[in-house]
């Protein structure tokens, strides 16, 4: 019988193969399959289900801030991207280039947008004439495609879907405000949400956007302790708008630049998701973007008044606004408990004759395994506890690993000793130039992912050229 | 100063000119904005709220009848595309390729998806194995490109929002329903929610979809009397499944081919709705879709009090679950008036300190330009029933142009004179013979608009060449 092939089949183990066990729990929790394309995937129901809440709740903070969602054209002519030189010569070795129009040959090859600071300015220069047409504030949820060599589900996708902020205000303080309140929201997000402790900072000038004066990051630990960005918010000043002739007319009647900000934060968030929580037994999800927060499953299913009284608990859960499943179906039990500890669902919920007669059903922790009776009076707050303990839990969990494996190192030889041997997130101080950036990728394999705001005096001294230090830095391996 | 210029600037009289007075609204109003790139639009705030409250509506009922979202690619291998034969014969001559990648020439092109019938076909083939894995009811809301010669705003975009089901089913019976089940979605949604009347029917063998076995459709008349395709459902019978190699075992342990539909509505819709509804003072939006259904304009609003009063009015309706906004600009009264009739916003509330010590307020209806005095108690019923009556008078207006304009025709001559006269739908018998639609084309200018499902008999006979009559049928001009 074919139902007898769907398994639920093992994956690897993360300690024998982490990028193995990470590709396993994308596929056997059915949240991507792969395309005949190289590099593209299909967001199957289950992930597709992760984004969307994701969408949900940071949509509504863009509005709750003013922001609007606008959509701009797919398709950047190659004399736009071009305007600013920065930008262009960072973007343009990853476009893919459409030459052709139905039969006919183009004109001007035109790139699918890789991001779209070229579109917005273009029409921020149509749409923008006096300081009562600012500030803008536009949001924009898309796909973009960058044509990567390597890739891999979630954190490296030839094609992704992410939303891309744009705004231009009239003074550079108005923006600066603007890139750091989309940084908070996305720090907020990140920790309250997905349960994900961040460190926030700034990107050193080698690793800022093509084109950005700044760029501000919060930066995650995976668990394998590779470090994966998780956001990212940039300030222009003026320089595109000096590129679009971009100007409006002030208060003083006189034309001025105005002052642009981007962010964005993409699918990669849910390769994030699945490397902070996920265990051996697969996906473990943080209940506040878990598509089923709690799966209902009957024992005994046969016997009277079971399926009544799961589906009356169901109704219930549902009323106050969680997200339920119940799966009276033919499987064994052992089946379903596989299958969606395999989909990470948060809670498990069961319930047979024998509670029925107590009053009381079975809840069963994804994340810790714990198993409690509770009654059935009040099961609604029992279950809003219990998904909040899971995210507290789980942001606890995520938080030591972060501050356990983040170390303090005075030499590049013992960054580079601790990166072998630990791995995780080396602090240092740091003399602010290129040169020891490019030494410290060099001789011990990191990169800097940020200048954190909160910052430590470790020493005096750049331990990598013995220089005054400017700024205490973390390195550390990235996705 | 820049404020004097932004004037709300008067637009063409639709008897003037319709195609510009239908492009003055949707610059006037804000909907969209042109780019560099011929037949790509911008989808400004204003008119990308109306598409958000549309694919807000429409999720919920897909969901609630049992489809997942899921997101594919976006580039189709030529090699994919080919597989179908009518498919690819009807899409080929307008796609736009894909030729390089980076700084390197692709082996294959690819073209970006002007409908992804080929891709979720693949994707089937991976997926279903087992009668036990269909039916599969899946959704995407996505951007489409179709490299069209002429363009215009909403209604003929090279890049264009759509949503596009897909589903698979084991049986033909199964996916017939389907076909049934999201039309009458559609023609539920257009006329409760956009108050457009619909005609329901089947497409000729030359009107259907490219590949298709049968295309349903919702046909629309617009204000000019010309028809827009509403929204369409297609059913593919298994031609797709055995072109793709998708297979499945039976319960009767066969191998056997699933039956397919898709169905989609797009950003045409708003197309629509303005030309629906619109008038020479602008955009006309049906309340239940409209991104402000309430605009609030303070009178006299430096007077002690009001704006209190007018926030704490906008605080109740908002609290009562409407979409409003409150404009306590320095603009002048006239000058609101006229920007929120551009804009089409259902009803203007004015409250002064006049109405204040009354204990009221005005409501002004857009559709009709009705004005009265109401008690500020319950305000919140009084503004539900009024937006109720506007959607209910936008639909009867719109039926009543429908109706009026639909005329039976008894031979080809008496059809041509007709439109040519005065536009509509022309209804007559029809033998099913493609010939005798290709002479209405040529010698009328209309195509068949639908076979509807609510058929007359007006004669035996087919009036273009006297055979006997299979159907009643609609002509039209459309868009």
């Amino acid at each position: 019988m074919a139902q007898d092939k769907k398994q639920v089949e093992q994956i690897t183990d993360m300690e024998v193969d982490f990028a193995k066990w990470f590709t396993d729990v994308c596929k056997k929790a059915e949240l991507i399959d792969y395309s005949s394309i190289k590099g593209m995937f299909i967001y199957r129901p289950y992930g597709y289900a992760i984004w969307e809440n994701i969408q949900h709740i940071l949509d509504a903070e863009f509005k709750k801030t003013g922001h609007e969602n606008v959509y701009l054209p797919m398709l950047i002519p190659e004399s736009l991207l071009q305007k600013e030189k920065d930008h262009v010569e960072g973007f343009a070795p990853e476009c893919a280039w459409v030459t052709c129009g139905g039969a006919d040959k183009l004109e001007e090859r035109y790139c699918i947008r890789p991001t779209s600071e070229t579109l917005f300015c273009e029409h921020y220069a149509n749409i923008i004439h006096s300081w009562r047409d600012l500030p803008k504030l536009y949001n924009q949820w898309c796909s973009v495609l960058r044509w990567e060599k390597t890739s891999r589900p979630f954190l490296r996708h030839r094609e992704f879907l992410w939303q891309e902020g744009h705004t231009m205000h009239a003074t550079a303080e108005e923006a600066v405000a603007e890139t750091e309140q989309m940084l908070n929201i996305y720090a907020d997000f990140m920790e309250n949400v997905l349960a994900m402790p961040v460190v926030k900072g700034r990107k050193t000038d080698k690793e800022k956007f093509s084109g950005a004066e700044a760029t501000y990051t919060v930066e995650c630990m995976m668990h394998d302790k590779k470090a994966l960005q998780g956001g990212t918010s940039h300030y222009f000043g003026d320089g595109f708008a000096r590129a679009f002739g971009i100007t409006f007319t002030g208060k003083d009647n006189q034309p001025h630049f105005p002052h642009q900000t981007s962010w964005g934060v993409s699918t990669r968030m849910i390769g994030g998701i699945i490397m902070t929580h996920g265990d051996n037994n697969g996906l473990v999800l943080p209940p506040r973007v878990a598509p089923i927060q709690v799966v209902i499953i009957p024992v005994a299913q046969h016997k009277p008044g079971v399926l009544e009284a799961n589906a009356a608990v169901m109704d219930r859960l549902v009323k106050a606004g969680f997200r339920v499943k119940m799966d009276a179906s033919e499987q064994s039990p052992g089946w379903k408990f596989a299958e969606y500890e395999m989909k990470g669902v948060p809670l498990r919920l069961e319930l047979g004759p024998k509670d029925l007669e107590k009053n009381q059903c079975v809840l069963v922790r994804r994340d810790s395994g714990e198993k409690v009776f509770v009654s059935l009076d009040g099961i609604e707050q029992t279950v809003a506890g219990t998904l909040d303990a899971i995210h507290d839990g789980l942001y606890a969990k995520a938080r030591k690993n972060l501050e356990e494996n983040t170390y303090p190192a005075y030499s590049l030889a013992e960054a580079k000793a601790i990166q072998e041997e630990k791995g995780g997130f080396i602090k240092t101080m740091w003399c602010g130039d290129l040169e020891c950036e490019l030494k410290m990728k060099e001789e011990a394999g990191m990169s800097s992912r940020c200048i954190p705001f909160e910052q430590e005096h470790l020493s005096d001294v750049c331990p990598i050229c013995g220089k005054p230090a400017k700024h205490m830095i973390y390195w550390g391996v990235a996705y």
